[in-house]
């Protein structure tokens, strides 16, 4: 059978072919009524009509969808970051394609060109290592990409981030006014854009201070994860004695970082104060609920969209970095510094 | 320029072409060493090569993704079931391509045609509406698919589920040894087919116990969602002081439920008891920490990519629905019924 056309779909719902054309672009949807848009996707649908086809695509040069890629989604930072994606893009008929990668540099590149034969028009990125060696050749290759929550070492590209350096200066502010010296860090993995910048700025912070930066007690962690902030307490174990806060590179350290504390039967705040990054969903929830910096997550998702059809417009527009204020967030889990 | 070959992608990689044609397969990556793998996947980039084109899926009948549909991504039930996908699928060399529908049927319509149109070789469905009139057709035009922890009312199509019958029996059996007997209940939408089939499996298990269910504690839900649990526990508010406990279709219900009851002034488990239901990550960090029916979510993801890879060598193997077992996670959130 030869590729069902505009005009069968249209026969099949019994409408005239500009309303289906209508009914089947999300752009112009909203013209047509919403029984008559059900009845011409049903019949596009039992047809078998693409009408973002390679064809299609070809003609219009564009295919509506956007792919994105993501480090980690059981991480529940980034479902929001989606979210504000596609609220943004919807207005404009896009759909966003997602790819988990699971933070693996080869399921990042396998996901990436197979949406890139695909077809889709651009790419909005959010996992997270410093150096991808793809992504400067992609970016030449003159496909739209936009970074969320990181940036590229290798590669000038457009990037939607969170101000690092101001969310960790209000962290040290906050346990310095509880009379906080011996504070601990333990980071995300420093391959990663935030993973660096956040412990430098704690660094950068901590020397405003005044305060030392004692060397061991800063442990570089392997993952955004829990097992991350669990082996992290362990190995600052015999300085516990003398640490009296614990700052994590984000929310899922923190986690495990209060599941090692509880363990060695260490009171949180009341012996040691924990403090988090990102405010993903749920902290405010747990006992105790954990201190930590807001990241606008849909908002950033929102904005790196806005960037990426701006970029289809006007694909020479200067390369920026937005970056969006943080709000420090203070919950049960931070308190006065126990006397040492 | 024409459409890149794989001849050229091997000459930038300098590699031979069964080399580049090997490391360019997820099927047969693992037969290339890594750094080839990364060298010639860089050039693949680099000349804007695609491996999975249309063209290429034409010859082969096969585009080695699968298009997968989720009705809710900041709902954390979801994510375990994603991986539980991708990691079934992977050894197989499949990508799976995401979208969002956000629990709007018309975006839902929308995804599935979009991912149709670019030639996926199969749907896994987790959207959750009982009548999603396109199913129907969509599964009479031969793309296999797989619903995952939900039934359709229109077609007969392969689905892995959870066994809510005897989960929600557990539930009553739990409560019942507790002593409670005035037990509520908070629905989710009864258009899903889990939201229907656990009110029905909580009528039948009350009256198994021997309990009436009182027609006004029953309360249906507009959608899983912590706003429901929280309009719910508003609804039943009259009631409050003749009932005990409070099951809730799902655990963000349950959540909702908790923040109406600690806004009311009423302790959990103390006056009222709740139950949730999923077991979703981080409920167990919650303070109380809640008690539910655990749905294992990721061998629920791998066992329905394992139904969808077995349909596509068998298309017309018949059509089964897999119930996995759940369990009951007894916390802090239920515990003996007040004197009433």
């Amino acid at each position: 059978m030869s590729e069902p056309t505009l005009r069968n779909v249209a026969e099949l719902a019994k409408v005239h072919p500009g309303t289906a054309s209508r009914a089947l672009n999300p752009k112009t949807r909203d013209m047509v009524n919403a029984q008559t848009v059900q009845r011409v996707l049903n019949a596009a649908t039992k047809l078998g009509y693409r009408p973002n086809s390679l064809a299609r695509a070809l003609k219009t040069n564009r295919t509506q969808t956007i792919g994105m890629l993501i480090p980690d989604l059981t991480n529940p930072l980034f479902p929001p970051i989606v979210r504000g994606v596609e609220q943004a893009l919807e207005g404009a008929g896009y759909t966003t394609l997602l790819a988990n990668t699971d933070n693996d540099p080869v399921r990042e590149q396998a996901a990436f060109s197979q949406l890139q034969g695909r077809q889709v028009d651009g790419f909005l990125i959010a996992t997270s290592y410093r150096k991808n060696s793809f992504l400067k050749e992609a970016y030449s290759s003159s496909v739209p990409i936009v970074l969320i929550n990181r940036t590229s070492d290798d590669a000038v590209i457009p990037a939607v981030v969170g101000d690092d350096q101001k969310g960790t200066e209000d962290v040290i502010s906050h346990l310095t006014h509880f009379e906080h010296t011996q504070i601990a860090y333990i980071s995300g993995p420093l391959a990663t854009s935030t993973g660096y910048e956040r412990l430098r700025a704690f660094r950068f912070s901590m020397q405003a201070s005044g305060l030392a930066v004692e060397p061991e007690y800063v442990v570089e962690g392997e993952g955004y994860s829990t097992g991350t902030g669990y082996d992290g307490v362990f190995r600052l174990k015999p300085f516990l004695p003398r640490i009296s806060a614990i700052v994590c590179g984000n929310d899922m350290i923190a986690l495990g970082a209060l599941d090692a504390l509880a363990e060695l039967g260490i009171q949180c705040p009341d012996e040691i104060s924990i403090v988090g990054y990102n405010d993903m969903p749920f902290l405010d929830r747990l006992k105790p609920s954990l201190t930590t910096v807001h990241v606008p997550q849909h908002d950033m998702g929102a904005e790196a969209a806005r960037l990426l059809l701006r970029r289809f417009e006007d694909p020479d527009a200067a390369v920026t970095t937005v970056t969006l204020p943080t709000r420090l967030v203070v919950r049960e889990s931070t308190g006065p510094a126990r006397k040492l």
